[in-house]
């Protein structure tokens, strides 16, 4: 029996539980509160930031891997150097955690990115925006998700709190290019600690607010030149990393013609939601697969298109549930994936997909079934 | 929220628990005993035959349903007096449970059977005998499953036993005409409570020693005449016998063209395992559906073809899961389920689906996969 632990216990290791199942493998999570979404796999509560919690937790598993990225490296470093198989390494989720060393790893490995900058007070910040075109994109280093730590300035005074706080968010800012895109890209891919990678159709994601909002796979009208290159990337990205599990790859598309990318996830990831009906092997199958170092499956699509809409709490009292009677009545052909989540406005709550050999017709039902639901 | 209570923890149970988690419904599995197929989702081990056990497992969740038939109808009945919801209800289960009396109400129905007869004593069985060509299909019309309680005999004296011991299996036993049939057909369809019916494509399966070994979607080179048949033989059980959830029609087409009603379940079933892959929507999300009177969702194939091969055990030893680095290895496409079920020769112990365009892949990277893992 292989036993997968998964620290963190929201919907990412709520959907990890069912491919896991399948296989017959072992899954456990430590979530972080009783009744968490990844409720049913759940054999731990408690504080991931707790070396003695995460270690009585990893004594009960064969391989850690991760819900989120925000367990400390110090923490993971000291299982590693007991002998914990942790999947992806501290190595990895280093630049997962940090998005300036991030930066400066794949400038390293000669890849392409929004020009950006090291910023550690106005002055620099001030020089930064005036050499970018009067405006800049201010990320905090650490902790930043779903347009958390994300601020467009014009000026380092709009930066002056941030300024002001440097030490909480690791000493330093990232500046970066605004980049004039005309859509965003997403590359899924996963890797295995032997090396084996396999990487799924590219992606486009639609974000509203900063939260992706609408997935399209394929990438509706990608060229050939495109996809080599963002093939490239993802592997590059892999190897040179040395993920191990699923990667998510988010890239801008520039009107000029770049790839550049924007961000990094170490797991599997909401561009990648799509692969649950879209994929012979869905990015959850992938990652147990990949973390535990089996054989990857086949990331060939099922059907021609799939459509992913997030279902986005719109206030407290969302109720998906109370909806399926007029939502899975008029849209047939949606799966509707509810997370077991409390409802607030903004949440990540759920997600609908459609598959099929038709676009159209799986970005409408895909549209319509997220409307009715979000009504309930 | 609503619950959905299954009562038996098999691998159907198990295979129930993704789609419930994925829909955001609970389900609470009522197991014989602890560390069962569908463990995850146990929240009670108990005997399914006492009336009390089964009332107190009731109370916890909004519906009832199986994972097998064998719970006594007068525990059901007397849950529904107490207007617990049951589905499929006792009195369509008792179609199930009893094969004598799911002959009588087929027949009522004018619905194309084998011929038959209830057999009492060995003189009757002898005339059945005499005028179906000297030979019959015996049967015990309780208790029996997977070519358990099944015998061909050629004369009374083949089932003196059973003939001895009538009262055990009801005070009767049926004896069937034996078919000489081309192959084996399977209708898979689901019903709510309300009424509304969706069926899947027509499979064709392969039995091995009366097991299921092969499942094959769509069945291949059907005619429209045969499709149009079972369709409506399907319907018209799923109707006439008041059945909610998943319906599994076996049928014969016999060399003679006509198409015979075999055996019924009224559950999840081997012949639908295809259609976690094969199917926008599986059978068994279908049957949660269902049973909790939700609309049905769409039963289109995802790709053309599906082939299904049943992972019987070899041995006491058999553990597919040593096997997988071999296995998923060569066969990326290979879905593999694994019902964590203790190695038993013989045992439905996981199967494995591929989906394709390709008929002859899928048949061949299916077989393939079994064969490796069975040697594990």
């Amino acid at each position: 029996m292989v036993s997968v632990g998964v620290i963190g216990g929201g919907q990412l290791a709520r959907m990890m539980t069912p491919p896991a199942l399948n296989l017959g493998l072992e899954i456990k999570v430590l979530a972080e509160a009783e009744g968490s979404s990844a409720n049913l796999a759940t054999t731990q509560v408690g504080d991931y930031t707790h070396l003695d919690v995460v270690r009585a937790f990893a004594k009960t598993v064969d391989v850690i891997t991760f819900d989120h990225e925000h367990v400390p490296l110090p923490v993971l470093e000291a299982l590693e150097a007991e002998g914990v198989k942790v999947n992806p390494p501290s190595k990895a989720l280093a630049f997962a955690q940090n998005k300036l060393k991030m930066r400066k790893r794949l400038g390293a490995l000669g890849l392409p990115m929004p020009a950006w900058a090291e910023i550690q007070d106005a002055a620099a910040l001030q020089a930064f925006i005036d050499s970018n075109g009067g405006v800049a994109i201010l990320k905090t280093p650490i902790g930043g998700y779903d347009g958390k730590g994300v601020r467009v300035v014009r000026s380092a005074a709009d930066a002056s709190d941030w300024l002001a706080n440097l030490p909480q968010y690791g000493g330093s800012l990232l500046a970066e290019e605004k980049v004039d895109f005309v859509r965003e890209l997403a590359q899924l891919s996963a890797r295995r600690p032997s090396g084996e990678f396999r990487a799924w159709p590219l992606v486009q994601t639609i974000q509203e607010d900063g939260v992706c909002s609408v997935v399209l796979s394929p990438a509706p009208k990608a060229t050939k030149e495109t996809l080599k290159t963002t093939a490239a990337i993802a592997r590059a990205v892999a190897d040179g990393l040395e993920v191990t599990g699923v990667l998510a790859v988010e890239m801008f598309e520039a009107r000029d013609g770049r790839i550049l990318i924007n961000e990094l996830a170490m797991r599997p990831h909401n561009s990648g939601h799509f692969s649950i009906e879209g994929s012979v092997t869905s990015q959850f199958e992938q990652h147990i697969r990949a973390v535990s170092d089996l054989p990857l499956g086949s990331t060939e699509p099922t059907t021609k298109h799939a459509v992913m809409v997030n279902l986005l709490g719109v206030d407290d009292s969302n109720d998906f549930v109370r909806a399926y009677p007029e939502a899975l009545a008029a849209h047939p052909s949606a799966k509707v994936h509810t997370y077991g989540k409390g409802p607030r406005a903004g949440r990540k709550m759920g997600h609908v997909t459609v598959v099929s050999d038709d676009a159209a017709f799986a970005l409408a039902e895909a549209k319509g079934a997220a409307a009715v639901l979000l009504r309930g």
